[in-house]
């Protein structure tokens, strides 16, 4: 197993979700026991050796990768949810789509200073979505050691907007 | 750290999402990395000594228990998911809801006759949405070892609806 493997392991779908984008399905990789548990692993060790308190998800394929994370590492699970799925007091926030805006939330007592945590996604492309979970983190007075995904899209940019913020690590470039 | 451990870190929200509910919010046991660790540990213990070939996860909360499990297990991961989220092509199955009905999605190719999964999700109330993922997988021709829950609504039915079709595992009862 290597990280040629785990990149082979991701499927492309042509023009989905519309025409001329290149989908990078993911669930080939995670449905190989071989290659989800050396994403894990790869995952594990780059952070093992920090001190992180909690792998923060975001919903909802980071929930796959960041649970089992968060066991690897002994960490508390913290999710980053769409609008009203969290059912206790949240704080949001709004980031830009394509065409107009959607909305994370987090529970207001999920985290709290000094906390340190690791942001997880499976795919990072324009850094919006792990923006708006990072600024969630930091409103709530914690502190973001990096941002994890398996894929990145090298020419969307991500990594430029989320690298002010934090550490930027990925397994896999596209 | 036991089971009564693991009930005690579950929180209850009065009235959510409708006045009359005790809803029950799980966040608060898996932030807590004993908790979530012992969770996922008695999951693997109970499923250990059988021959289980994929987890088979609940969009989204059941993404965050399994994908732990599945790694736990050395399984492969496949997500059932709410429609339009799965790039290839797909099965449906609608299930009813106390209002109207709703709907789940798997991947065709994501599993094979012979394959034996365990279904996995953070909560059975009525059942309805285990019992669509477990159509899911038999459609698929796959066989379900279990159907695996965090937590049991013991009053609702879900296991008197579930266990002609296979076993259900429940580590903590409401």
């Amino acid at each position: 197993m290597s990280i040629i493997d785990i990149k082979n392991s991701v499927r492309n779908i042509p023009d989905y979700p519309k025409p001329g984008i290149q989908f990078k399905d993911i669930t080939t990789a995670m449905r190989q026991p071989e290659i989800f548990k050396e994403i894990i692993d790869l995952l594990a060790a780059h952070f093992r050796e920090r001190k992180i308190d909690y792998v923060v998800g975001i919903d909802a394929r980071g929930f796959i990768f960041g649970g089992a994370l968060a066991y690897k590492l002994g960490c508390g699970f913290v999710p980053v949810r769409k609008p009203g799925k969290l059912p206790a007091d949240t704080i949001a926030e709004e980031y830009a789509l394509e065409y107009g805006t959607d909305k994370l939330e987090i529970h207001k007592d999920a985290l709290k200073a000094g906390d340190r945590v690791v942001i997880v996604d499976d795919l990072v492309a324009v850094g919006g979505t792990a923006g708006a979970a990072g600024n969630l983190v930091q409103k709530l007075g914690a502190t973001i050691d990096s941002f994890a995904f398996v894929i990145e899209l090298t020419e969307l940019g991500g990594r430029e907007k989320l690298q002010n913020t934090a550490e930027v690590y990925s397994l896999v470039r596209f």
